[in-house]
């Protein structure tokens, strides 16, 4: 009953491996194929997968806070859930046998409702936020409570909230997150519900969020997907191909870390915002607004003043009054070249969780993007946007996290070893 | 830009349209190509589409508040409804040229986040709920203020609470439902979304719910998929070939109805649940239970006793003290040899909506059925589950709504029609 047993006898009569390239002008289909009888994708490497990875189409992320206060608990789950997570990406059970073979008697150690699923390339990712280190003035069951303190790296310093930000803090933070990428989202939301499972005693759910549809390319292969705005998204994004400017913007070097901080190395930064997206105030406002405050043009992307979305944009240009990509607006401020070159590598994912009890859905983007030092890349580009960004009047920002990301575990290594095993 | 002229540009390359058929133990792979290139379904018909049609993947169901008290300003929301909706099921804009092409000036007509994605085999099925036609003895405001009291069926009187119900009013109820569903989230959710724009001012959305995944097969060509619970969900469930039990069972006939009530002949009520499922009470619950509980093998889903999925249950087998399918199984008490012989077609999805704030999974089943008179065959069926069912120790009904689901539209006509044009 393993699922990889299961995944030998592939379906017949598949289609190939085919997942329609996007170009502008085509029909886009959700790499649906993808999830067919593409190889899963590796768990273990020099780098976590998750991250360059090609962006899957459904998100489950789950941010967890630590509950035990025992160091070797917490150690012995996270070695728990390597095995697991290894497994599950592969398309097979937490545990083999896991969901009906092994024992009548004793809760099955694998849920089973992805018995039969695919891998449909299933990535898991692995980040510890500030608060595992201690200590945390806000909170006094969050001292130093695992020896830790000494190897927060300082891009591990806690996100300021900004100027506009209504922060909930049931939102917000976590020890650890996992965050899970696939192409069919029951695989995505097993496997978190697995490690929540696996995890009890140890860790509880602080917050959990579904993405139904991918905001980010991360390779060049991949077409701009669009967001709740309808706008395409992430068309300047960093690409997997970029391996000089992943190098440069993405991956932590070892010169970054200090001796006690070398855990890093080799890993990234993941900061979490979840921006609730005013749509029905959107939704009002005419064509020539909206386009103004993206800065783009809504069909095909392109920035204001050019024909093509991937034309570099000209923020001289004028209208002979003004400016004719504004002030103000949001690809402006977000732009490398207003921030003294600084790039990320985004992969968020749109959202809709229901209504807002005011007749609106609660949709909008949980946004996710990996970089090198968040302080230096992320905070500045925050900040030029909170400030003065158009949009802020159309969207909030409700949710926000950091995780530090180690780097891929090696063979016969666990998640967050090198941090904890000495 | 609109969308059907890019679907006649189909992605060349894109595999075929094989949707992997399941069989036991074969991976299942979402069908996921089927958002490929498959033909869009039919909206207009003798039946609403959504109902019988082969239970898509993806589901964004809204249920709306009417809140205008001009039943001609509903009337003309209703037909701008049935075009936009016939439109986006053929994978078109809400109006041609809507999102980028009409006037630069005005709100753009559609939202444009579908753009250049296939139709996905989206539905848009309609129904109006008991509290549209007043009065509603708990709600002033819902008097008869459309004067339809007297064209309401008998079967659309409102359910009552279950015994352990415990309903949360602003996940209930409502006047308008429709149930998007499609092969691509993205698609579904942009139905929803522009159908609420469009009844600004007239409805409002009361409340809404993301299904990540069927629960159920409506047609023999789909596998059986899994629950939450890891279970097989739906075996039993009638299916579109069934033609003469649908007729007994889901189709409303020309007797059922008063001269009043013939708007409702040739639909179907649909009965949505939502039901949170206490996934880590059952997590940690033995095997041996979960099956007692379900009465069938988690990992087949044979009946206890049996060795096939679709075996007949025998509730009079005995091990020597009890019987093998327990007098309080799930699927003992759900079964139409314990209830008259009544059956239901079921249609329902996995939800998972973040964290419930106690450090759980906020995770279920958004059950839908669908069916001639809910009084009759919903109801003594949910009796006896609500009193008996083993299940109630890991289940909790949490929302409840009822809608009368009109026939389909024919050439010309408008969702509503039968009801509001005289």
């Amino acid at each position: 009953m393993s699922r990889r047993a299961l995944l030998s006898a592939a379906v017949v009569g598949a289609a190939g491996t085919t997942a329609a390239t996007a170009t502008a002008g085509a029909v886009i289909v959700r790499h649906s194929v993808a999830a067919m009888d593409v190889e899963p994708i590796e768990f273990r490497g020099e780098r976590q997968a998750g991250i360059v990875t090609a962006a899957q189409d459904r998100l489950h992320f789950a941010s967890f806070d630590v509950i035990t206060r025992s160091k070797s608990e917490l150690a012995r789950m996270l070695q728990q859930w390597t095995v697991a997570a290894e497994r599950m990406t592969r398309g097979e059970e937490t545990f083999a046998g896991g969901a009906v073979g092994l024992n009548d008697y004793l809760p099955p150690t694998d849920t089973g409702e992805a018995l039969g699923l695919a891998a449909a390339s299933l990535t898991l990712t692995i980040g510890f936020g500030p608060s595992l280190f201690g200590p945390d003035a806000s909170d006094p069951f969050r001292d130093d409570r695992f020896g830790l303190a000494h190897r927060r790296p300082a891009a591990l310093a806690p996100l300021e909230a900004f100027g506009k930000d209504q922060l909930d803090p049931a939102r917000s933070g976590g020890d650890i997150c996992v965050q899970a990428c696939a192409d069919d989202p029951q695989v995505a939301v097993h496997a978190i519900r697995n490690l929540a499972r696996m995890g009890f005693g140890v860790v509880s759910v602080r917050w959990s969020q579904l993405g139904f549809g991918r905001t980010s390319s991360t390779s060049i292969s991949q077409h701009t997907p669009r967001n709740m705005f309808g706008f395409k998204d992430g068309t300047a994004n960093l690409k997997a191909e970029d391996t000089a400017l992943l190098d440069r913007w993405v991956w932590v070097d070892r010169s970054d870390n200090t001796p006690a901080t070398q855990w890093m190395t080799g890993g990234s930064y993941l900061v979490a915002r979840r921006i609730r997206m005013h749509i029905e105030r959107w939704d009002r406002t005419s064509l020539f607004e909206q386009e103004a405050v993206i800065g783009r043009t809504k069909g095909d992307g392109a920035p204001l003043g050019q024909t093509g979305e991937f034309d570099a944009p000209n923020f001289q240009l004028s209208d002979g009054t003004a400016p004719v990509i504004p002030r103000t607006a949001h690809v402006r401020l977000a732009h490398a070249d207003n921030l003294g070159g600084v790039k990320l590598l985004r992969r968020g994912y749109n959202f809709t969780d229901g209504s807002d009890g005011f007749g609106h859905l609660d949709a909008g983007l949980f946004f996710i993007a990996f970089c090198r030092d968040p302080h230096r890349q992320f905070v500045p580009m925050q900040q030029a946007l909170a400030e003065r960004d158009g949009l802020n009047e159309y969207i909030t920002h409700v949710g926000s996290a950091l995780f530090g990301c180690p780097p891929g575990v090696g063979a016969g290594q666990w998640w967050g070893q090198t941090l904890f095993d000495n």
